[in-house]
């Protein structure tokens, strides 16, 4: 594994090159934009176990880029095609313990094991197949930007040059192959010309919003400026935001949001003050099998990220802590939701149903 | 200068012994939990310059007990009084540069002056003289005391057993000789058996509810749980909540409330869960002479507090950066003011008018 400073390079989570996967180090941002050189599906393995990548999408797509690693490690002299599936059903397997409950890692992986075996079974030599697995891989990653870009598209005229736009945590390109989702329609709006001032929240208690979303678009050269989450409302009443939009975990059936601690306050704030308040996601995060947000089990993390989140104790020893990662946006508070397919809005129930039948 | 370490005594910001003040290192908090002995009028100044004490009415303490020490040091035998007010008037003047900003650091010096002038008209000895000097600084100290008690007293009926409180930023007994103001009603119920379950904001970016509020509330065994800015909406929604109550820096004549950054999203949060949003202050926070909010200028502080406030960079180098240190509620959402003279409700402008003329 060898490693390239790319510091004032375009940014991106992950891209093939030639014979490795170029990955960027999430772990060491915004400090330092360390591009890591991944030969083998062993390292691939460590960067997802070691968070070196995150957001789902993203680890689906290193996983898929580590089988054709993993493949191409077989001998072309061999030619032996059930070697070459054998292995990579073994470095699948092998991927798949790297974080266990990563949905799209599953996702990547058992769509890489479909594509060998039909492969096998169609007769080619090895060197055709190993193409063909990197081609699957870059189809992955092709169709999360294709996604993206969607709900880019869909989302910007909802934007107008000049427009205040506020969001909570990370719900951007460094999470999915490119653009993300919520920060999605800001890239496009870069990309057209079109001058957007963001603001983003730091996200406590892990800063995602200050570590990654702030950085992110300030690599992309897009305005943005850092608040405190508690600034928000400040923000609003100054008449500075004309629109929220933030990514989600899980949409219910019925149109409630879950994401990241903080995002219902900002919803509310954005009610009181008249501002819409959009959720950006991909088809895949609506779960019609969830009725309501109150079905969403939030998972209650250490009380040390609030305590002491920086290697500094700020916090008397001891204290009571409470630590949701999640909260839920009841449905009445969202103006819309923007997926790949266009935008939903109420009644949810209805439109949400109805989009997956379009 | 000796320290002590007090860890688990009572906690009290500062206190007259003898010979000298003890005073507590707020800077250490809530790490350390360091009493300083301070002899002279320099270590006071030190104290107060180095934001060792910190919160208004504590400074201005400080400062008188700084006057106490400094005429101390004019010998008995001396028997000059004109040498002695010299001397105090001399001490005065230069506690007065420790922080120049400081309205009742000021306010203190003066009245111990005044005190020290009309004194030596009286014909006293040093022993007398010096004797009175720390009577003065007791009353200020007790006033002060008594005030935050008072402020406690008329808010203590709008709280009952079992009621979840929620505050922000520190408005406690360590900003004030005892009990503080938005803390006040916490400490008069604790004393009386009541029992609330509070929740203290952490404060961004300064971290003065989790290290201050949560740990001088700890220290007193009241039930504190923190929790971080952005999870104020959902310990709300949870039913958690049944009032919240903060301090202010400066009530205008309309009742507007400029308070530490944040608050006014507590408020909009508090008035969108039906939640009654009470603000504790003495009589001299409030300024009729201010018409309005609009009319408070708003600090800003350095960026690092957001970029780098845990010891450690937290967000992109360069990226820009709003940091108010403070922000206005607006009257409509003050459910009401509490006063060492009582509780005033809208319309505030004719209510906080009257209480002044009682």
């Amino acid at each position: 594994m060898t490693t390239t400073n790319a510091m004032n390079a375009p940014l991106s989570s992950l891209t093939w090159g030639d014979d490795r996967l170029i990955l960027l180090d999430q772990r060491l941002l915004p400090e330092s934009i360390i591009m890591l050189d991944l030969y083998t599906p062993e390292e691939v393995w460590d960067a997802i176990h070691t968070m070196k990548v995150r957001g789902a999408p993203a680890i689906g797509i290193a996983a898929a880029y580590g089988v054709v690693l993993g493949a191409r490690r077989i001998s072309q002299d061999h030619n032996d095609n059930q070697i070459w599936l054998d292995q990579v059903l073994e470095v699948c397997k092998y991927l798949a313990t790297s974080r266990p409950t990563a949905v799209n890692l599953f996702w990547a992986l058992d769509r890489m094991k479909n594509k060998a075996t039909t492969l096998i079974q169609e007769g080619h030599d090895i060197l055709e197949l190993n193409q063909a697995l990197l081609t699957e891989a870059q189809a992955i990653q092709s169709e999360d930007e294709e996604v993206c870009r969607m709900i880019g598209e869909h989302a910007l005229p909802l934007f107008h040059d000049g427009m205040g736009v506020l969001t909570h945590c990370n719900a951007g390109g460094l999470a999915t192959a490119k653009y993300g989702t919520a920060l999605a329609p800001m890239y496009l709006a870069h990309e057209q010309g079109i001058k957007l001032k963001v603001f983003a929240d730091e996200t406590r208690p892990v800063l995602q919003g200050a570590r990654l979303t702030a950085f992110e678009l300030q690599q992309a050269g897009i305005d943005v400026t850092l608040i405190c989450d508690n600034m928000a409302g400040m923000v609003m009443s100054k008449g500075w935001i004309q629109a929220v939009i933030v990514g989600t975990d899980r949409v219910a059936a019925n149109g409630d949001v879950c994401n990241k601690i903080g995002t219902y306050s900002v919803a509310v704030l954005a009610k009181a003050h008249g501002i819409p308040f959009y959720v950006a996601c991909p088809l895949s995060t609506i779960d019609l099998n969830t009725a309501t947000g109150n079905e969403i089990p939030i998972e209650e993390r250490p009380a040390e990220e609030i305590t002491e989140g920086f290697g500094k104790r700020t916090a008397p020893q001891d204290i009571k802590v409470f630590n949701p990662a999640f909260d839920v946006t009841p449905n009445e508070y969202v103006t819309a939701i923007i997926t790949e397919k266009g935008i939903i809005q109420a009644p949810y129930n209805e439109n949400l149903a109805a989009i997956f039948s379009k």
